[in-house]
């Protein structure tokens, strides 16, 4: 038990770095003035080579090889994941991960101003390095199949490329004739309620009370304004979570601010017994999507929730809303219309953003789509999953930070995220069939308990896939979710059930 | 040369953590939810310990050993600091500098608290661990005569209570009389003017303005709102400074804000290629400190600079100060009133409150004051040098933050600072005689100029006596600061000149 005491005060000072690049990478989004940009993208690259050396030195190995525990115990946990992190840092040399960290640091300003500007060819080289940087890592960590899965790995720990092609084509199967139904019955203007002029301040006040009874503690978090929202947490009670406002369209701070609390309450929920170790965070980022995505959706957008809430989001916005009965409310945040924008979309056609996105970045990791031509690649398969064309790189290539940011392998999470949470939701109903209820009460505690009790408390604990067998019984399926779109859609646009051949 | 390359390598990573450590300290202090205190507090002690341990380490010494510079290079000063700040940090435990930094973090919001609802015996024991800490520390560095000499020099490089005390000795011998003959001629009410209703967001417009002309580059930096405030900096690009906003009393955030800035232009003008090196801050705190009270008080509180900014704050406030004159104001705002709050204190009485401090510090370092009485014996004091006895001990001992953060010996420094500011300020005005009406037409530049060229640019390149040397062509001295309150408070007070016998 030495070595594992010893073990875990390494794995603590480790934590303490990662925490603090955090807190720095936080702020640079949030507060930093943008001169200050260049010397925290060195503090951040050379806080990262420490952590990494850290990781690597051969005295963690042998700690690791020296700590003996019972199976099934925290501290076997630990060891687990510890000697998967290990292993894996151990292939990438310390130089280019404190490149890869200092080039996220110093490309999100310039994507910024490059998305303000509609300037993509400011953009370009940024983009043309951070995949150069991502090809580098694949080759250090090794794959077998596709360099791809490398990336993906360090996201969703064990799952391939293959099987999010399988998964994609079960979605497709069913959502393209969904959508290609829905298409047939919508007609234009069904969300215009959204648009208008809502004070921001109020739009703030407004989300902060919802996510406030969602669960989100904020004695134990803040809510700050960025340019591209993001949740991260410094310890289970400091949680960071960020949205952006635009005052003339409700719903995008709204639904971001519910997505990031969802993320947020999963941090929140980590065990206070696993702070301080590598536990103390979410299992995968699937899982953690499919608590953003939960909250954001199968919560956020029900007619449930808003049984309980619009009188009060009428109240704080009565000029535009007061006079707009529920059913048209409930409507406008559930109408299915190709948009340009990913976080903006709809839960039929969210998933073809996905797979744009996912396509791309295997092509431009393999050379297949070169750089220069990604704007034009990204316009042209728009047209084809959405059949609309962006009418700028602002609203088309440029509007996600992940392609600054080096996350590049996340985006399929989103997808495996909206599949999780369905299967989530409806274990916790059938366990707890008064969730519904409650819900249009404005009551979540039994839901979140049940989220507490089966995904967040364990933080890293357990492997993705075992984690989701443990909660649902069963392994990830896409099944649950498609129904769970048919007919909530189905209703929506009067379709005949099932839509689907 | 290889080894100043390794040095400055190994210096540099060693930046990064002290700087983000500063981050984490800064955001403890403006956003960081209450709940998120212990994990921060353990992650400090982590970063301090980690930092505390790449600096004493073998290698570093080796390294300091090895690296042939040339004298009065950049190199060369870095190796001196270097070998001051290794083998002072070589005599203090790990676990010790761990330990006085989780100390500061943790008792923080307990000071807010027990300033907040007035309660001593709730700050009291965080108070006896704060001498206990610093006692510990002493005894580890060492000393020759007394042990707040230990303390002292982390702040004050070689500098000794003694010559503190032959200071404060030449202070008094002309301040006491100096307030008397005020005493005899101060009327009632003559700040009456900055007391009544002023809008926060309107102070902090103004005060924004105001340091911004100064030169306080706010592309380079930010100001927030806290509880006590502080200036500290991420890079010479990224400085930030704090204060506090009272809507009852003008000039506490005011002059706050000008002094902090005073602090800031200091970090913003150290020179670039010191950067990432340990040359990259002020040269001791009171160098730092002669620069926030020479901008505070010796250029904030003059009657030219509100020449040119007065009709501004009138147009800022015209209910309050619209039918105020220039004149009414300037006495206003260098009324000498013994005051309960250090920093609201005349620049005349000003000193009175460090000596206070000073003497308490002493006193319950050696343990002839102990805690459990410290409240009376400060209200003692008070009474003693100031004449007035504080009603409550959030106006008396609870007022500042020091006690708190473990900054035992700093408070001599601000007296140090309002000498040398002065002496500054003259040489200045010596070289370049067309200052004084640049102030008055908000003019900064030749002034700021000088004190970047002879002070701010070199960082802590030259030991403070040095630089007060190079800079003034002389050693720190009292007599021109002592003049300076004598002529300008002779002329608000109509007194006969000199005051002192």
């Amino acid at each position: 038990m030495e070595s594992m005491e010893e073990l875990r005060e390494r794995l603590a000072s480790l934590e303490a770095l990662e925490r603090a690049s955090a807190v720095l990478s936080w702020d640079e989004e949030t507060y930093m003035p943008e001169a200050g940009g260049p010397a925290r993208a060195e503090h951040l690259a050379r806080l990262a080579a420490m952590a990494h050396d850290m990781l690597v030195a051969p005295e963690t190995a042998c700690l690791l090889d020296a700590s003996s525990v019972r199976p099934g115990s925290i501290d076997s946990a630990i060891v687990r994941v510890t000697r998967r992190d290990h292993d894996q840092a151990a292939r990438v040399p310390t130089s280019l991960v404190a490149e890869i960290q200092r080039h996220a640091s110093l490309a999100h300003p310039i994507w910024v101003h490059a998305r303000e500007r509609n300037d993509f060819a400011a953009f370009a080289p940024v983009m043309e390095k951070t995949f150069d940087l991502a090809r580098e890592l694949a080759e250090h960590l090794g794959y077998r199949a596709r360099a791809y899965d490398a990336l993906l790995d360090q996201f969703e720990p064990s799952t391939t490329s293959k099987e999010v092609d399988g998964i994609f084509a079960q979605l497709k199967a069913r959502l393209v004739p969904l959508a290609a139904a829905i298409r047939e019955r919508a007609r234009p203007g069904e969300d215009a309620v959204l648009h208008g002029d809502f004070d921001v301040a109020e739009q703030e006040r407004f989300g902060l009370q919802m996510i406030r009874k969602f669960g989100f503690d904020l004695a134990r978090g803040r809510l700050d304004q960025v340019v591209h929202p993001f949740e991260t947490s410094f310890s289970r009670d400091d949680v960071r979570i960020t949205t952006r406002y635009d005052r003339t369209y409700l719903a995008d701070s709204l639904f971001s601010t519910l997505h990031e609390a969802g993320h947020g309450m999963y941090e929140q929920g980590v065990a206070a017994d696993l702070e301080g170790t590598p536990l103390a965070s979410g299992a995968s980022s699937a899982l953690h999507e499919s608590q953003s995505r939960l909250w954001e959706n199968v919560v956020g957008r029900s007619l449930g929730v808003w049984q309980h809430f619009y009188p009060e989001l009428q109240r704080a916005f009565p000029g535009q809303l007061g006079s707009v009965p529920l059913d048209r409310f409930y409507r406008a945040i559930n109408r299915v219309k190709p948009s340009l924008v990913r976080v903006d979309a709809d839960e039929v056609t969210y998933n073809l953003h996905v797979m744009l996105r996912y396509e791309m970045e295997q092509g431009l990791l393999s050379g297949e789509i070169p750089v220069a031509d990604a704007a034009r690649v990204w316009n042209d398969k728009m047209e084809d999953y959405l059949g609309i064309r962006p009418p700028d790189n602002s609203l088309g290539i440029l509007q996600d930070t992940h392609w600054a940011s080096g996350l590049i392998g996340y985006f399929p999470t989103y997808a495996l995220g909206n599949v999780l949470s369905v299967q989530f939701f409806n274990r916790a109903r059938e366990e707890h069939p008064e969730i519904d209820e409650e819900i249009a009460t404005g009551e979540f505690a039994t839901l979140r308990g049940w989220l507490e009790e089966n995904i967040y408390r364990h933080g890293r604990r357990f492997d993705p896939q075992d984690l989701v067998r443990r909660a649902t019984g069963g392994p990830m399926a896409t099944g649950p979710y498609l129904d769970y779109l048919e007919r909530k859609f189905g209703v929506l646009y009067g379709l005949s059930s099932p839509v689907s051949p």
